[in-house]
């Protein structure tokens, strides 16, 4: 059996998400029935994580196993001859039997933009979050800053998600490598890298960022928050069509 | 009677062009319905030319008018909250009555976006041409230079619509005033501005370019189709989701 590690992107806006459910369409299933033909045989996906419907992603990683010797890039090409438009495989290769594209991820970096214009941007409406109001970009990088480093985010995780969380061997506890604030004309982009997220983190730490441009929050708020404090000293969960997985890291990070 | 003229932008994607059909969905269909339910009467929408199915614009103009005296903000803001999220009002001002925005247009500037990369980007599917294959965007760049002047076009409209042209005022001559290609990463733009241009020409300008690209098309016949040359010296009609319609000009150019 080979271990095959795969990179996609996908357009989330028509998904519900990329994890495999009943009745929804997903990312997962696509590529299953895509592999599945392909290869002739069952075919698991492991990916690097879950999406929520309507996130999308430039670079997502999964691993599969397949007793066929594939020519790395016909798979690519016929995947993507099978796979929908929304759909597109980047690139494959094999990999050690040990490779799990979950457990072994070290880090992940997410973008989440923002259309900051006055008028919607036909072109962008699903892969943007329309904000018209004006956003204070300075303020939003000092609070953003406050973010890096390891922290209790407990208030940046979905409610429904939390006790679950909490059960798990790190609980509430990540660590944020860079967490950026950029302009660029009508739009203003957040890029944050870290080395796992929590369920709605970054869309919770980006609600908290428009929070704090609008006085809603302070920066002393945002410390508090960091603190295991609790989901209302947070902002609101911005909405999905924002959120951009852009990469997914499988190197050890230097120890310190 | 007030004259009101109104810039618009729209993802073409889900429609039929901009002119009105029967049993088809188009985007003077959506404003007209918008515009009579604010306006509370009949509207009848002029718009600065014809767009095909699935052509993009960034910036659209048309005219109507009306009894009513608007508010420009308000009208603004009223269209956008019952237009579809593809289609959005910009700006809107009151004009002189004899301003129409067909007959009046003294330039329009039109860009056609190729996506020449490796594998499909599955954000802009709708938004450009994917072209896979190697592009020469310097020799393209030169072709492209001898568009610009007055010249007889024949060979760059649509077979369909030659006839209906060739009993205009103008005929099949139009005055191209600037073509440019640049390259932007994985993004090759075609810029070009002109006087006017024929059914399906700036698609058939950029395909004969992509042509020149692949040395299916020469410069000589480049050079030779625009002598009123037959449509077989040009290329190949690209698809219409890389067609934006950039703006449209109404001051009159200057006297040469």
């Amino acid at each position: 059996m080979r271990n095959l590690k795969v990179i996609i992107s996908f357009n989330g806006a028509n998904y519900h998400g990329f994890q495999i459910q009943n009745n929804a369409p997903t990312i997962q299933a696509e590529l299953e029935i895509a592999a599945e033909n392909i290869l002739k045989a069952p075919i698991g996906i492991t990916g690097c994580g879950r999406t929520d419907a309507g996130v999308h992603a430039r670079a997502f990683c999964f691993n599969m196993w397949t007793e066929r010797v594939i020519p790395h890039m016909g798979f690519v090409k016929a995947m993507n001859g099978l796979l929908p438009p929304d759909i597109a495989v980047l690139s494959c290769e094999d990999v050690d039997d040990n490779f799990h594209a979950r457990y072994n991820a070290t880090s992940k970096e997410y973008s989440y933009l923002i259309h900051n214009g006055s008028v919607r941007d036909v072109f962008m409406r699903d892969m943007s979050f329309f904000y018209p109001k004006s956003l204070n970009e300075e303020l939003m990088a000092e609070a953003a800053k406050l973010f890096i480093g390891i922290h209790d985010f407990s208030a940046y995780c979905k409610a429904e998600s939390l006790e679950l969380v909490q059960s798990k061997k790190y609980g509430t506890f990540r660590k944020i490598y860079d967490f950026t604030v950029k302009r660029k004309g009508e739009y203003v982009e957040l890029t944050v890298t870290g080395n796992g997220f929590l369920h709605n983190m970054v869309r919770i730490m980006a609600g908290t960022l428009v929070y704090v441009s609008e006085g809603k929050r302070t920066i002393d708020d945002v410390r508090e928050s960091l603190a295991g404090g609790k989901r209302e000293l947070a902002g609101v969960t911005l909405p999905p069509q924002g959120l951009y997985l852009n990469k997914v890291d499988y190197e050890p990070k230097q120890p310190e």
